[in-house]
């Protein structure tokens, strides 16, 4: 199933949406929060993936010295070492990824990049699950129950594991003259940017794909997601886009009428009738978002299976009816690709397209630490919002009894004037991004230094880079990675004369 | 009174003293764990101290989201503002001292370089005093109850202390585009180096004055500590030396006698007979060790009144006894120069020198994360001894009921190879160190890059730098001092040019 990291992508854009349906906000529909993962995820095994299953036995809580504190738990991780042959005699590198938001077994499918390059550089293959994810449960099944366990799900805590981890793996393989280098998509990319930034000690270099670093407090404008998003649709057709963003009145206006909700269930082909108006909403904006973040340039099926630029073609869609259609027409046949582009839906199940509000870990890590605020201007395709700290603090408290600490990342890991802080500290990150994914404006677009660069490409979207190639990948794509591997192939020989030089 | 900064002296030197007297030690005699601070410390208020007094409301636990972690204390903090004029328009610096285990006050009055420096770039300065020392006691009263209140006394939350409470000042202040350069000594300049390394999005530079951030796990040898304590006295005088590492089995052979406290007693002036010799060999270990600390180049009152290169002058005692003195009555002589220089003394309270096994902060970080191995090799002037981690973890379960994370510093901040890793990572730190001081071993000593610098004085001892300047300083600190104020400026001038650009 290449659906898995779907995951990231819905969770980590859950930050901003309003647990529950708003009550005073400027336009009565609102993006719901609701994304959970448990829905997208499929448990099957992936299948052939060559890895060996292991687990660490790893401390609780790194930052104190409480009796508690000194708990285990297991955590998983899985290694390839295919082409890792002698590379503790050779100093070969060790490749690692920093795992997000879920199931390490999904990352590590659908990072095929890491498993390409693996052979020309002998690298050992090491993708490590984030604590609180996939079998990585401190508190196995009651790991989500409550804020006296969840309290120990954080970044920082993640980022302790990852270190605490890989130098006890160097040191078991006898292999502590080899480089490290940290590999991560979306929060994935984030933990990795991080890492190089917090353990330069332990890792040489960092890739981060689609790593929105700076999606927090004021340091990019709050519409930049939503901005983002418009412009996809706008730049594939201006039509399109009026479109889109017309259709949210026409559906306000029929939630009006009377019979709305069975008039709606017949637009929207449902396999049961609507009981909200808020239902169909959802699923549209769903499918419009989710569209963007991974228009690739080929078929996949990473969200859904989809064409090759499925924004494009949604517009196409859209575009191919008379004008005189009704809107809500033309967007339910546009979001009918991102929901049944195999056309094997005969209708389409939406009230349970979004579910209960059950816990998930990146709820709570967005109602903890990882508050992006984001709003919606007058001139995106969405209905207009805003970001309010104080309604979310009370979202997080009424959920979880805890406040956000919403400005804790920019104190424990910058971001602001990045740029300035970056240009004499730190070395040896790439920014990678595609401009067509909405994360990307969160992320670091310009080169800061000579060894902090930014590869961005205008067509690509959410880490479309670390995908397994294909044959109908573009060039600029295989340009991106090649750039990549160049830059990696440098630093491992950067530090391979470093270390003669200094024995 | 000058003796505060005694107390980081000898709480960081407690690292490797064990608590009780040795069971199976290679040798009879051991160097205590007992220097507490609570025997040094006076509690006088410094007079004339040209700071405010304020307190913050810190949280305390920054790395976990526990309902429990939310609480707030209240940290204390120092702030001259004389300099400061109209600083956040003309965004002038700040200069904040990184507090370390002890009353911020003495660290203040320590560190007179700050305030001497201070007009010269309209400075604000701020010490900030370090959690769980001083009046920032978490828990009040009980803080050093047990492992479950001491469990939240760390570096890292020191550090994360002082990023949250640096950036609610500068945004109180409206100083948000002054420059921050932190400054420490000792473990406060482990800190300040840590924390440049780890917020440098906080402070631009910083100064870290004999700063042992390498005296971990295997970075350097076990045996330098002492083996620097050993090279002072040699190099003052080898007779001195000798006598000095013939004086304990002098000792030894003497404590196998009748009546053997009697005549020690009689021998080192006791005011009450000793009911032991490892009290007596305590006494003239400590001597010896903290004079060779404090070979300050001019007369001082740091730990005790001494005159100018004292262990100059404490051979020059021992060299002024005939051959046949008893070696006994010669260290005796010069360890009177370290407890009785003033001449004031009729007799010592030895017995009262050490004291009871009582709970300090630094004991508890000693047992936790400072872990510094240290022994002493056959050619140091002290009886040889080893460093047992399972020895060192039986004593702290013992006593506090948790393990050390004996290879925790080093993952978390690094050291290793620390040349490698930081010639192309970091920037603007300033490691001082004097060779005279045995520490100076365990910090950089080589420049790595031209922004980590390492400015080293033949002559200096324990961050002599940070202290006030005298009429009596000789040219090499004039020297250090000047150089330190032309880096300074560079960072700043580097980061006003940068704000300009960007802006």
């Amino acid at each position: 199933m290449d659906s898995s990291l779907l995951f990231l992508l819905f969770t980590i854009l859950t930050t901003t949406i309003p647990t529950v349906e708003p009550k005073s906000n400027s336009y009565p529909i609102s993006f719901p929060r609701s994304y959970h993962p448990s829905l997208i995820q499929t448990k099957e095994p992936t299948p052939n993936l060559p890895f060996k299953t292991h687990f660490f036995p790893q401390i609780l809580d790194h930052f104190t010295f409480l009796p508690q504190s000194y708990s285990i738990f297991y955590q998983k991780y899985l290694i390839n070492s295919d082409y890792w042959d002698n590379g503790p005699i050779h100093r070969a590198p060790i490749f690692v990824y920093t795992g997000n938001e879920g199931d390490i077994e999904w990352f590590a499918a659908n990072t095929g990049f890491m498993l390409e390059i693996a052979p020309k550089f002998h690298a050992l293959l090491v993708f490590i699950e984030h604590r609180f994810y996939g079998e990585s449960k401190p508190f196995g099944k009651d790991s989500y129950n409550s804020a006296d366990t969840l309290g120990y799900l954080n970044s920082q805590q993640a980022l302790a594991d990852y270190a605490v981890l890989i130098r006890s793996l160097k040191q078991n393989l006898s292999a502590e003259a080899s480089p490290v280098v940290v590999f991560g998509g979306s929060y994935g990319g984030m933990l990795a940017a991080w890492f190089r930034l917090k353990y330069p000690h332990i890792a040489i270099g960092a890739l981060a794909s689609s790593a929105p670093i700076l999606q927090f407090e004021d340091i990019i404008p709050w519409t930049s997601f939503y901005d983002a998003v418009s412009k996809d649709y706008k730049d594939a057709s201006l039509n399109c886009f009026d479109v889109i963003k017309g259709s949210w009145d026409e559906l306000e206006t029929l939630s009006a009428r009377n019979q709305a909700l069975v008039a709606l269930s017949r637009t929207f082909r449902t396999c049961k009738n609507l009981q909200s108006v808020y239902l169909a909403t959802n699923w549209l904006w769903r499918a419009f978002v989710y569209t963007a973040m991974v228009n690739y340039p080929m078929q996949a099926n990473f969200i859904m299976p989809l064409p090759a630029y499925p924004v494009e073609q949604m517009c196409k869609i859209i575009d191919g009816f008379p004008p005189e259609a009704s809107k809500l027409t033309k967007v339910f046949s546009a979001a009918s690709l991102y929901y049944n582009f195999s056309g094997t839906e005969k209708c389409f199940n939406i009230e349970n397209a979004t579910d209960a509000h059950g816990l998930s870990g990146w709820e709570w890590q967005a109602c903890t630490e990882m508050v992006m605020p984001m709003s919606r201007s007058n001139e995106s395709m969405f209905p207009p919002s805003t970001f309010d700290y104080k309604a979310f603090g009370e979202q997080c408290m009424m959920k979880y009894g805890i406040q956000p600490r919403a400005h804790w990342i920019i104190t424990e890991f910058g971001g602001t004037r990045i740029e300035q802080v970056l240009k004499r500290f730190g070395s040896n990150i790439i920014f990678s991004n595609g401009m067509k994914d909405p994360w990307s404006r969160g992320s670091v677009l310009r080169n800061i230094s000579s060894t902090i660069v930014a590869l961005v490409t205008e067509k690509g979207a959410h880490h479309v880079d670390l995908r397994y190639s294909t044959k109908e990948d573009p060039d600029w794509l295989i340009e991106q990675r090649r750039k990549e591997v160049e830059i990696i192939q440098r630093w491992i020989d950067e530090y391979h004369a470093g270390f003669e030089e200094n024995n």
